[in-house]
């Protein structure tokens, strides 16, 4: 069965087992990070962290993804100048995703794009969610 | 190396091939799906989808996950009733995520809360991006 990986870096000060204790990771270690700018509500991109990109998130105030592709930490904007200051923090209800409200300077894209999700919007069928709720309770004044 | 589950269900209408291939799937031939109330940005859960489950969500009007724990399909909302109206959904520059806007009913999160994120507030230090960034650029005034 796969650990974590950041178990192996055993010099590294340790994420606040009151918090590690909540988490779900998957089979590499890791669990899913959405970034929102904290004002707006712009989804700007979807990361992954592992225990010590999290501790490094909640204590430094800049976010740290772990790269999947690179297998290395990586903070948001250390080279680029595009940072994300953490404005909050939020567990889901079953300990697999992150929600990280933050400060974002810049755009959030590698793109050059604010988010990550403004360049490719997919062809979809839409319905009313009003409409249709209201049609299936019956024809209501 | 192991492929999208997808298409072990040969007899499903295929996903447009157009955005089949610009996915990149993980090892599980799956992509995280952020869902957020389109008008108020609220984000409410993260899910997974696998081809058919995004095909489902494009062509249906009603979003629909992969649940890597029961390994089903999972319409939101058929059991609880609180279900997710899609309003647009849009693929981030890599791929391996998509941002689904909808008109959730009721609260998204299968505990009663509104979202997944509002019942777990980690701790975390907080740093001003606007004044830590201009303390770096030098005093200004």
């Amino acid at each position: 069965m796969p650990g974590p990986d950041a178990d192996l870096e055993t010099n590294l000060p340790a994420l606040d087992p009151a918090v590690a204790g909540r988490l779900k990771r998957d089979a590499n270690g890791l669990i899913t990070a959405v970034a929102q700018q904290w004002d707006t509500g712009e989804v700007l991109m979807v990361g992954w962290m592992d225990d010590e990109a999290l501790r490094r998130t909640l204590t430094t105030g800049r976010v740290t993804y772990f790269s999947r592709s690179r297998q290395t930490y990586w903070v948001k904007g250390e080279t680029s100048g595009h940072r994300q200051w953490v404005r909050s923090v939020a567990l889901d209800c079953d300990g697999d995703a992150v929600l990280v409200r933050v400060e974002q300077e810049g755009p959030a894209c590698h793109t050059g794009s604010r988010t990550c999700f403004d360049a490719d919007q997919l062809p979809a069928v839409i319905s009313s969610g009003d409409s249709a709720a209201a049609a299936e309770a019956g024809a209501q004044p």
